[in-house]
């Protein structure tokens, strides 16, 4: 049974990292100290930064990180978050994540541009571009990963689209210990979202706090 | 040694209680969700509630709200916190802590109007009305505290002073599990709080997330 799930970054003052895709950081300079605890998962470590060494830490994080690539057939993704808006105009930008995005499954790209054709990269990932609403894209979505969950990947704003038309399952909030004071607003207009979800609260051994919602 | 504490509920989207003093329940609708945790605990059932009967929780929340009644000699407030508002022209009104306020020390309360005469209430509280600078008045409360902690209690606003004037040294905020998306924010103009403070976080039976910077 496929399910929606969203994970998302966020400071004790409920601010995820801004991106500023003009930046050789597309991520924001925030994004570092945001997601430290998880940058040093053994999971990380080896998925997104290519290291199969093994290193890397293994207690709560670890099991958050892992769980994060475990199970999941299609992502959606906004715009920015492929890095659209970077270059709108060049057919043959296929955004930030490499020659080898680590999706390895298909990803919907919402835009409100006209649809570009499809982008099939090394390593099993798709780009697909779709403007139609959210509930189309999620429906297909669905279909395309054949009985394994749907991540809504971010940014924050495409998260909470789908957390306020009530399509989320699963949303895991990781905060860190830290007080940013800029950014973008993780929780805005969330209210009451622990009485249509059941929530738990767990600390790593970073100090990280991971919150899950669950329905 | 003297400490300068604050002791902050918040939700997880960094909102507390907007007080609404012209209302029955001054604190605000959302105080009851936001404090249910600690209300459940032994010590605030005794300390708040007057029920002598043991009965509560003797948790980690227990834990925190245990310390929170140690070792304070002299507390600070905001106008508004004792009730100043409420009724500004009437020099009787005592504040809505009742005839014995759970204090039982000095309580100075910073007014920007002209301070009125001091107010010793039933139980050992005084309550002082400055119109000084808050490091002054610190200094007062100090003072009077004879070797105990000063705890600034309130509102947010209020701490949010002396936190921002570099004058606290422990910060502890409870945060419940639950997303307000209203009230007043905890945490704005805090950024880099863990750079001067080193922050623990601990999860309660309640899932309260209790995080503390010390410094």
């Amino acid at each position: 049974m496929t399910r929606v799930r969203i994970d998302l970054f966020s400071s004790l003052d409920g601010y995820t990292a801004a991106p500023d895709p003009a930046a050789d950081n597309p991520m924001g300079e925030d994004w570092g100290p945001l997601t430290a605890a998880y940058a040093a998962t053994r999971t990380f470590r080896e998925k997104v930064f290519g290291d199969t060494s093994g290193a890397g830490t293994t207690g709560i994080d670890e099991a958050y990180a892992s769980a994060f690539f475990t199970g999941v057939g299609a992502e959606i993704i906004g715009a920015a978050m492929f890095g659209l808006h970077a270059y709108p105009d060049d057919p043959e930008w296929k955004g930030w994540w490499g020659d080898r995005p680590p999706f390895a499954f298909p990803v919907y790209v919402l835009t409100h541009s006209a649809p570009r054709p499809s982008i099939p990269m090394e390593g099993g990932t798709t780009f697909h571009f779709r403007n139609d609403a959210i509930d189309d894209v999620l429906a297909e979505a669905v279909a395309a990963a054949g009985g394994l969950d749907v991540r809504v990947g971010g940014g924050v704003r495409t998260a909470q689209e789908f957390l306020r038309a009530g399509l989320v399952d699963d949303l895991h909030v990781a905060i860190a210990p830290i007080v940013l004071a800029r950014g973008n607003r993780v929780w805005d207009d969330l209210r009451g979202l622990e009485q249509t979800h059941a929530v738990t609260t767990e600390v790593a051994e970073s100090g990280t706090i991971h919150v899950t919602f669950t329905r």
